[in-house]
């Protein structure tokens, strides 16, 4: 499980009336998922939330992420709206960790996503990207090309031979393929189906947005691609062609693509594989103390770089 | 019915793709209940909203009631959330007049408020008001003692002697007993049971904010007193005993009353009904051109207004 830093119900009950209005503790438990915080479900007398204490982030980070979620919640995106503290702070502090409270948000994630949940998918990435562009601070990816890098020289010495000529000749391919030109703004950066929450057909939340940055919006739509649209065949990572359309085309309504993105596709799908294959080698072989969950097997992604590398990569038309 | 200002269907599905990241219009449905704006319930693929078009409110007072929602909104208040359009604005305009889309609350409005209800709507006043706190905007209560005048010397000819009495009585006791030393904030003002909504017992909603401004916390109770705590017999105007302490002890448990505050409660019983009083004699005497709702009762008011003088006012104790 990920709880860090243990709160007991005392002294959340006594943190909430003092420094909110959203009414009394009723109860509290911890959330088992995610590895970089601790989180909790909590319900008051008002309403449904989740607490997360930040056990890692940068502190000058912190405000990027919760003013990014108020940004896109109060443009009707359907993700965890920080809750203001009565000194209208968005950040607090409980049990020596900064802390955030957000709305919970209803529905559940899906292991097997329909054609109709890709195409609510891809609309609502083109809505966030359009709701974002007018959010004005600016944090870089912090999992982009300088990390990778950085990344690459941690993980190498686990690498065998032919592991460590495909992450050189990635990194080289992926330094030759820059596109200055594309789209950009702040994106989510990490919408995997576990982040998404679903009523049935529909979207109802996008959660878990603490790697966020500013990127190509296009490399948003790669990482959900690489995650959502997979054929069904659990040991087989090509693209299900008919998912992937639906999800491109349901974005595309909203947000048209540029001629110059649809030339980019193939070199952002791999970047996209690259970028999570390097993060799971570096939490497999070097997991950070107190790591409690275990690491995802990096060889999922290594596989889907491979097939990104040699496939002629599923677009719209 | 209270739509003013038409809104076909193309119309509106055009402006909020245009204007908004909500998704696609589904259905609208004009709301008949309000006098003083046009409202529709609008439901689009992502969500529920009502739209309003200002239609009398002067365009300077707007920015006040949107940033005051949206401040208790972000506070875990449940009142309708501004949604902010693609220019990060919470104000657009449609088919010639200011327009606002805020997120739809769940629930309904009570007739007949139980114990359980009042000490709901209790302590979400209390909890309101300590988030009020830290907004920075100011608007003077838009019918507070200034338009108090205005409104009587706009009636008083079509009052009889005794009811002229009566108001230029609780304008000089009024006149004579102002409380500048009382907790002030900015405060709903307006918060009759059909601005409440509930799920069961459980408060979900408060709307209507556009009679909000800074006055004492304290008249913000009263207007709720005078309206949620009337005994059952509907034709008797008194305070029922048990409902008005349930109501006060709640709002008190979240935000202590001072001692000025008790002594203060009978006057602010009395201002309360003077201020609906008035209003009521203005709509029924003075309509305004176009005015397609039936006015209210005035003598309502003034059967409250005159209980309220001779009564001793129902406090905690």
């Amino acid at each position: 499980m990920s709880v860090y830093t243990p709160v007991s119900e005392a002294e959340l009950a006594a943190w909430l009336v003092g420094n909110y209005s959203v009414g009394k503790l009723v109860s509290c438990e911890p959330i088992q998922a995610g590895i970089e915080n601790t989180n909790y479900f909590v319900t008051t007398t008002q309403g449904r939330f989740v607490l997360t204490l930040f056990e890692r982030l940068p502190a000058e980070e912190l405000p990027f992420y919760v003013n990014f979620m108020a940004h896109l919640a109060r443009h009707g995106i359907p993700c965890p709206a920080p809750i203001a503290d009565l000194s209208d702070q968005y950040l607090q502090r409980l049990n020596g960790k900064p802390a955030a409270l957000v709305t919970r948000l209803a529905g559940g994630s899906i292991k097997r996503p329909s054609d109709a949940q890709c195409a609510e998918l891809g609309a609502l990435l083109g809505r966030m990207h359009l709701a974002a562009r007018s959010y004005a601070a600016y944090l870089e990816n912090p999992r982009g090309p300088k990390w990778w890098r950085f990344a690459a020289r941690e993980v190498r010495p686990f690498l065998d031979l032919k592991k460590s000529q495909l992450l050189e000749e990635e990194l080289n391919f992926q330094a030759q393929h820059r596109f200055p030109d594309l789209p950009r703004g702040p994106v989510h950066a990490d919408l995997f189906r576990d982040n998404a929450l679903f009523e049935g057909e529909r979207i109802s939340g996008v959660v878990d947005f603490y790697f966020a940055g500013v990127d190509c919006l296009l490399y948003d739509v790669a990482v959900c691609v690489n995650d959502w649209c997979l054929v069904d065949d659990p040991s087989d990572r090509r693209l299900d062609a008919g998912r992937t359309r639906t999800l491109l085309a349901a974005c595309h309504a909203v947000r048209p693509f540029t001629a110059l993105e649809r030339d980019a596709w193939q070199a952002m799908l791999r970047a996209a594989a690259l970028r999570f294959w390097l993060s799971r080698l570096h939490d497999f072989h070097l997991p950070r103390p107190g790591m409690i969950v275990h690491a995802h097997d990096p060889e999922h992604f290594r596989d889907i770089l491979e097939l990104r590398v040699r496939e002629d990569p599923v677009w719209m038309d």
